[in-house]
């Protein structure tokens, strides 16, 4: 069981050892040194970042390929699935907004263990709010039925992004210290640590119907809130003066700033208050706060690096695109690594 | 137990339904009927196509997305990944190849029990090779690690591809009756029908280490013979007066011809010797030649759609690209659908 008196949950413990698998994955990227003949399209440079760039004749297309992870598990065990038809489009579409792409087309990629109907009419709903919010078409997709692989649905999907004319890609290279960092609040977990939140579910046998202490929702429910879709921000501050960088807090959580640059820190000197659910979770399984901070967004789903001297017309178009919410969060500073001083935490890199 | 005498064996009998598959996914597909502004990227309409295709600013980029299905348990069966890691490449790049799309970009995404370092490693040497031989760049991935999703290793893929200046989709509309359909060989079963195939090894108890009667590598090794890459054959003619159609007979077999055009016919009267690889696994399994044509590419993986009045001159070019060993296998007629006269086979669509 867990809880602090036994050291307290990690995302390690709860099934997935992150070094193991990057230690893995590197074995797979040694092999493959290819590069293509320019007239292939030319890589556009941006090692570590959110999304992958290809200059093909006079545009610049950004790629990224996610997928909901165990999402869908808890999606199953509360039986709603519209919430993560939308995340397919929801965690590709935030990565593509974190390097100013604007988003334009998505294929699925679903594997699924059974054809049922129900369940792909709703995945079919949330795809579609998804798509609607993040301004993308369905331009196709695969569904495989293999239940020699899958027992459960693994729900993912590949998303296609360009560069209006005179846009360039926002990729934090301009960042630099005394930047101002706004933070947009997130919609809950997301499509990430559930793996963790379900061990904690299990280990305590909470019954996803009930609201947790302080809850209104269904806990099933309010964990499967569809992820905030950032495009909006995305597009409305791409092209300002003193936008200098995004980053999308997904999986790693506040460890994604260091994607941005290693020759800035991140002094987190604000983070607002962390959103119940966050506490709850904490609580629940014993959590540290580094645990935390590496594995959940904490309330902040998408950050923009500002400068100063820009701030007030940078928040007036973020109220226009619907972040009235967004807060000050931090500032860059001297350094490298992330920091959240008011918890003691520093994070060297992502 | 299979075989004739118990009416032989189908695709459906060994675990997937088609039609079900295609009415589940039919209920997602209702669902999703968005259509972005045209500032977000203009579809280019080809419903049905092996590729979607989007035309950004001044580029049309084509996307496809495939997993390799159930090739990887045979992999798993037989120790073996780096073949599977090159059929991650050659099923996308093919789809690209049948609408005349150039590959440019591949990004990967692979589902995983455990984060195997050795398996990771085979599968990169694999991917390597099929971006060398297809010319693609590897742009990004996915590799999540989820063994409450999958119990075995998920392998698919997305492609990106585009069209140099001056070319036109390949779509098929140009056919007409007359023209003469070429069948470039296969390497083998592909990446299609395994859930048949290894239904029916285990069925009757067939080592993978030994060759079947008559074959000369280990059975496991020979289905696992990697894709043959159509990139050469598409880049070498889609530029080409007199080339009129592509088609890649992947899942669906010659039914895939019919994606091409309903307004014409495909008579492929002179479909060649089938290799013995196929008549193995259709004795094996007492399958009907319907069952195997629409499952299967019968030795045949790419057709090329030409006028007759080119086809000498094309026929250079495909000796050039590499496919000497290209065949007639039909023409188009009036009608529609597919027939294979010598085995009395009619389909009428895919």
């Amino acid at each position: 069981m867990g809880g602090p008196a036994s050291g307290g949950w990690t995302y390690s413990r709860a099934g997935v050892n992150r070094s193991e698998v990057s230690g893995a994955l590197h074995r797979l990227l040694r092999e493959v040194r290819y590069e293509p003949p320019p007239s292939r399209g030319r890589r556009v440079l941006l090692p570590g970042h959110y999304a992958g760039l290809v200059r093909i004749g006079r545009e610049t297309i950004a790629v990224t390929t996610d997928t909901v992870g165990t999402k869908s598990l808890l999606a199953a065990e509360a039986g709603r699935w519209e919430e993560v038809g939308e995340d397919i489009v929801a965690v590709n579409a935030n990565d593509l907004a974190a390097v100013g792409a604007r988003p334009c087309a998505l294929v699925d990629c679903l594997s699924l263990p059974r054809p049922d109907p129900e369940i792909l009419a709703q995945i079919g709903k949330g795809l579609e709010r998804g798509l609607r919010r993040a301004g993308m078409m369905l331009l196709g997709g695969e569904t495989a039925v293999v239940p020699e692989i899958v027992t459960a649905y693994d729900l993912g999907g590949t998303a296609l992004g360009f560069f209006p004319r005179g846009r360039t890609p926002v990729t934090g290279s301009q960042l630099r210290p005394g930047d101002l960092l706004l933070g947009i609040p997130s919609s809950g977990v997301h499509a990430n640590g559930l793996t963790l939140v379900r061990r904690l579910i299990r280990e305590h046998r909470i019954d996803l119907a009930s609201p947790r202490a302080g809850g209104s929702l269904p806990i099933g429910r309010e964990l499967l809130t569809p992820t905030r879709i950032y495009t909006g921000i995305s597009e409305a501050l791409a092209d300002q003066p003193g936008t200098t960088a995004f980053a999308h807090l997904s999986g790693g959580g506040v460890r994604n700033l260091a994607r941005l640059s290693d020759r800035v820190a991140f002094d987190l000197n604000a983070w607002p208050p962390v959103p119940p659910l966050f506490g709850w979770i904490q609580e629940l399984g014993g959590i540290a706060d580094a645990e935390m901070f590496e594995t959940f967004n904490m309330g902040i789903g998408f950050v923009v690096g500002v400068r100063p001297a820009h701030l007030a017309e940078l928040r007036r178009r973020l109220a226009r695109a619907g972040a009235k919410d967004a807060v000050p969060i931090g500032r860059v500073a001297r350094g490298k690594g992330v920091r959240v001083p008011a918890r003691g935490l520093e994070f060297s890199g992502y």
